[in-house]
Order: structure tokens, then sequence, then C-alpha cells
């Protein structure tokens, strides 16, 4: 295998391959990269157990400078491969191998000399045919990710919990995740082929859906396709493997309150930074929780006296309507859900001091299919 | 103790105390912030065991807004304090203490509540009559210690050696840093009253150093002033109070060699460039050492092989002058001192493979009393 590259166009899909790579595993050979050099161009695939990467270097895209001087393909230790690649002099890189897996890689003066491995032993990915692929819009899509990947899960005890849940709807695609104390859903519209049966609902790992949304480019190519084991994405020259998530995933639409008591609507920020404050308080108790209070014509945010010492705010608000409630919660469950919304008015729905309280954004048209609901499950004290 | 405070400059005082406020402390009221205020102003107090930090600031200054409505004094938790101050709704903060050591911090219409202690509990800084206060330039003493404190030891068993030693000269300070392996020596020119005799050899430990670099303003005021057991540091507001290492500092002057048989004179920049590529490759191994052989009409790096693979590149220069030498070193510890020149020319003066090198800027008029040294001792090998 020999050829010759430009060095920072390399260094960006390296750096794209090498997320999937594991810096320890179980496997020794998937801690390396898998390079292939055909006439069409460099292939690189970076894999651990559950995510492989796979980007595609075509000879033809000029900001490769990309030449093929021999066919062939190896496996290189993956972190020191990239180091090496990040420091060397020149811009002109000229990789090479030899048939007992040692590469070359010189630089202007520099010349390397790296152990690898025989690419022969590298597991391979799937072979798949792809029927058909779904369309995604890139930044909406980036944007579900982040409104609900934070409600997640970190618990192994129920593994499909640690993923974010997609389903198809006629002509959008919902995201939902939850840990038991917090939902997040969150729709996008999207053509769909095949609507609501363009694909089964499927639970994908949240570090792929990390991964990936920090692939993404917000003006490029997003699709993807679903098959019996795998979800595959598809990036403009990237292409994402990924296992599922095993288990039901639990029905959370049920969980959606109908109906309220009280009603708050306030500036999503203004209200973060007071739950900020008010936390600083609460994380010097053991139990980790602020009250809010809405009254007759006030609504107070405190922390009740510890060892520390005592919180209160009064907290500006646009409109509250209903009953009078007092209602407790973790203040950095309920930061995670403002910080979705932006800097926008939202309101906050209560059935009672015990019942989850739904938050959504207060619009006048609300824009089709592209509801952002957080819901989070209050903390009973002694005040309830 | 009642006073009204402008957030925004109250909180760059908070930070330089703070500084000296471990998060665990041996001695529980360490942890806290002694704040005194007086109709002249307020007095910030942090220290650990070794380094305590004052800081003033005066009603008169305009900055602070500052309006004393009732003296006295209280010892505040830090860390939580200072979260506090920075997440305040409003630039005027207003902080109040009762007799039971309980302080209101109240901001719009945030009001904390946090439990202090009796400042009279606080440990008293050391009261000092200071005849004389010795001037340092605060742009070159910031150099000086970025120069030299890379090179201070990491290891308790020989203490004294764990800090910057300063020496006074005629018109001139020097800074030494050793850790056995390597010698770091910078000089700057300083008007000292009573010249060599203006302060005994002192020896300061590092992380005093390093926090004073962080506070002391380019243009602002530095002094400083020994006593028996401490050093005081003086800036614009700030009082830096350090101990002093005790135990003989070595006579580092006699490790100077004052003759060479090789002279080596390139870009410190490009060669801390070439140093860190071939460090890629000796961390992979269990001796972490680089070559450099300076040959007839060439200079070659190099890291021999390991199991992970070889690299090899000749390096650029100005001048090579002398007997032909293979010597090899730590990488680690070569660019630090490279580091150390920035983007100049050097020379390198080797005496044989087994004796230090020792590295200067490569100048045709030397400014007086402005040299920086480095000396590296190689590491001996089966080449040598």
């Amino acid at each position: 295998m020999k050829f010759v590259i430009q060095k920072q166009a390399f260094i960006i899909q390296l750096n794209h391959v090498t997320r999937a790579i594991p810096s320890k595993a179980t496997i020794p050979i998937l801690q390396g990269i898998k390079i292939t050099a055909t006439n069409e161009g460099i292939t690189l695939i970076g894999s651990d157990a559950d995510i492989s990467i796979e980007s595609f270097l075509p000879v033809d895209n000029e900001s490769y400078d990309l030449s093929i001087e021999e066919e062939g393909s190896i496996v290189l230790p993956a972190r020191l491969f990239n180091d090496i690649i990040k420091k060397l002099p020149k811009d002109e890189v000229v990789i090479e191998s030899d048939d007992f897996y040692h590469a070359t890689i010189t630089s202007g003066s520099a010349t390397f000399n790296i152990n690898g491995q025989d690419s022969e032993s590298y597991p391979r990915l799937p072979d798949i045919e792809i029927d058909q692929q779904i369309n995604l819009p890139p930044l909406l899509f980036k944007q579900m990710v982040d409104q609900t990947v934070f409600a997640t899960s970190n618990q192994e005890s129920r593994p499909v919990l640690t993923g974010i849940h997609l389903t198809a709807n006629a002509s959008s695609i919902t995201a939902a995740a939850t840990d038991s104390h917090r939902l997040s859903l969150r729709e996008i519209p999207t053509d769909l082929p095949n609507g609501e049966d363009s694909f089964k609902p499927i639970t994908i790992p949240k570090k792929t859906m990390v991964e990936l949304t920090r692939m993404i480019d917000d003006n490029g190519k997003l699709a993807f396709a679903v098959t019996e084991q795998q979800v595959i994405f598809f990036l403009e020259n990237l292409t994402i493997f990924s296992r599922l998530l095993e288990g039901n995933y639990p029905d959370v639409y049920r969980l959606i309150p109908s109906s309220h008591q009280t009603e708050l609507v306030l500036n999503a920020n203004n209200f973060l930074q007071a739950i900020d404050r008010a936390s600083l308080m609460s994380h010097e108790s053991k139990n980790n929780v602020v009250q809010l209070e809405i009254g007759e014509d006030n609504v107070e945010l405190s922390v009740k006296g510890n060892q520390v010492g005592h919180v209160a705010e009064e907290i500006d608000y646009k409109k509250a309507e209903g009953d009078a409630i007092i209602i407790s919660f973790n203040p950095d469950y309920m930061k995670d859900a403002l910080k979705s919304f932006g800097d926008v008015d939202i309101k906050i729905q209560f059935q009672s001091s015990i019942r989850p309280l739904l938050m959504s954004q207060d619009l006048e048209d609300e824009v089709p299919h592209s509801q952002l609901l957080q819901l989070l499950t209050p903390i009973r004290t002694h005040h309830s």
C-alpha cells in the first residue's frame, strides 16, 4: 500500500473515525484503525463493540490531493497514528506499508516507522443491503438529540433506558428519553417515505447519538436505515453503524398529563439562573431539593434551612393561573430541562405537588410537528 | 457588619484571595474566607498553612462603589461564598452579618443566609515590621518564574529543591530551579537598594511563585520583603505571605560547564517541534529517550527501535562546530527547556555524551543581566 495525501483534510477524517476507537479495547485489534487504499480512494475504519465508523476519501475530492501509488491495506495503532499525522512537519504526507505490516510515514525530513497488523484480522463490517435511506434534517436532528439526551438513564440495570427511542409518525420523527425520574420528548418534521411504517421504533445507544451529532455537518447529507439489529447513519462521506438497544421501551406517551390545576408562564433562561443560584444551597444538603411556591400573587423559589444556611428568591413570571401550590424537585434535573428550551417563554403545568410537572414552549402559533416536552417528577418532602 | 459593593470588582478580589484557600483543610476554619469591614474599606484574607493572601478594597476606590454601613468581621465558607457572589442576579450586593455569625447576602430579589464563624478564631497573619520593600519589574519577574519553575523537583525527599531559589546580585536577581536532572537559571535586572546585601538567598515554594504570577498586573506594583521565615509580596492592593523552604540550596553555579567540544546553533521552536514528534515514539518505550547525532554535515534526531516502531528526522540548523557527538536525553525535559526560549535562535553546547549540555540564547549583543541558561543531564545508553 502506498499513497500521498494532504495532512489537514486527512486529520479531519481521522478524527471522525477515531471517535469510535476505544483507548482500551478487550479485542486488541480494535485499538487500531483500518486503512485501505484502492484506486478509488482511501477507506478508514474505526470500531468498538457498539459503534463502527467508516470514512471514504475519494481520489476525485481535491481537498485530499490524494494519489494512490499502490493498493493495499493495514491496521495501525490508532492513537499513535493520529498523533503522528497531527505533528508532521509538512502538508504532504506519504504513507506506505510493506508485506510485513510495517508502515512508513514520511513528511519533510521526518520518517516514522510503525508496526501494524494484518487487515485480514480486523473484524468485518456487516455487509447489508439497504433498500432505502430515510433523509433527516441535520440541524433539527442535532437539536432533537441535544434536547433529549440528558434525560437518558446512566444505569445499566435497565439498558433500554440508556438510549434515545425514535418513533416514526406520519410526517415526523419523535425522540424520547427517560431515566424514570424525568422524560424528554421532541418531535421534528421529516419526509418519511412510508409514514409511520417507514421504520419500526428503535432505541439507539446514547454514545452513538452524541458522537453522531459531533460529526453532522449542518448543511450536509444526513440519512439513516434500520436493519434487524442495527441502525446505519449516512453522512457526506461517513457511514456510522451502531447496535440497537434491546428490550421494550416504556409507553411514555401515557405519562403525559392531560389536565392541570396550576399553570405558570415565565422566561426559561431567567428561571434557569434562579434555579442555578438556589442549587448552590441545595447541593450542600444530602437531599438536593429546591421548593417552588406559587401563591396568590407571588412565586417563590427556596431551599429550606440546612446546616450551611438557606436561600429564598422571588421569581419573575409572566402569568400564574389556577390553584396555589407548593412543589419540590431536583434543581439539576430542572436546569437540564430549562436549558433545552433556551431563552424563550415556557409554560409549566402542575397537577399536584406529587404528580409530574409538564414544561412546553409558550407559543401563540405552534410550528407543526416541532413540539418539545419536558416532564419532571417532583420529590415528596414533609411539606407535600 | 454591613456593606454594599459592586459584584464584578468584588469577584476579582475574591478570586485572588481564594487562590490560597485549600478545598480540604486540616484546620477547618482555613476553608473559610475572613471578611473585615472598617470605615476605610474591606479586607479579605484567605490562607492555607503555606500561603496567606490579603486583599484590601478601599472605600475611595470607585470601582467597588463600596459603602460601609457597619464595621465588623466574619469568616464565611470560601467556596460557597464565592459561588454565591458570582451567581447573584444584580450588580449591587449587600452583605450583612449578625452577632450569631449568620451572614445575609442580598442582590435583587435573591436572599442567601449562610452560617459563618467567629473571625476571632481565624489564625492571625504575622504582624511584621517591614523596613524596606524591594521593587521588582512585574513582566520580567513573571518571565523569570515561567522560565525556571518547570525545573523544580516534585519530590518531597529534598524539599528545598521543590522551590525557586532567589539570589541578589549587585544590580540583578537570579532565579534557580533544579530537580538534579536539569537546571534552569534566569537573571533579571533590578534596582537593589543594597546590591547583593539587599536580601539573603531564599527558596520560595513553587506554589507561591505560580499563584503569584497569576495575580501580578504587568503594569502594576510589585515589591517584596524577606523576613526570617517568610517572604512577603506586595501588589497593588494585595499582600501575599509565604513560608520559605528550609535547607541548603545546592551551589548550582559550579555545575555550569566552562568549556565545550561541540556547539550547535538552531531555532528553538523548530527543534521543539522535532523533539515533540520524536517523543511520540519514545513515549511508547519504557525508557523515554531520544538520540541526537551531530555528524560531519548533518544533525539527526532519532528514537531507536522499540516494539511499536522507530523514527528519524534530519534537523535544520544554523551552525554546527566542533567534534561529532551522539547524545541521548529525555525529550520532555528538552521540550520544557526549549519552550522557555520561545521562537529564537539558541546555541547548545556539548562537552561529551555523558556531561550536561548547556543551552543559551544565540545573541550578537547580550542584554546585561538578562541571561537565561538551561542545563540538561544526558541519559547514558549503550550507545554512549
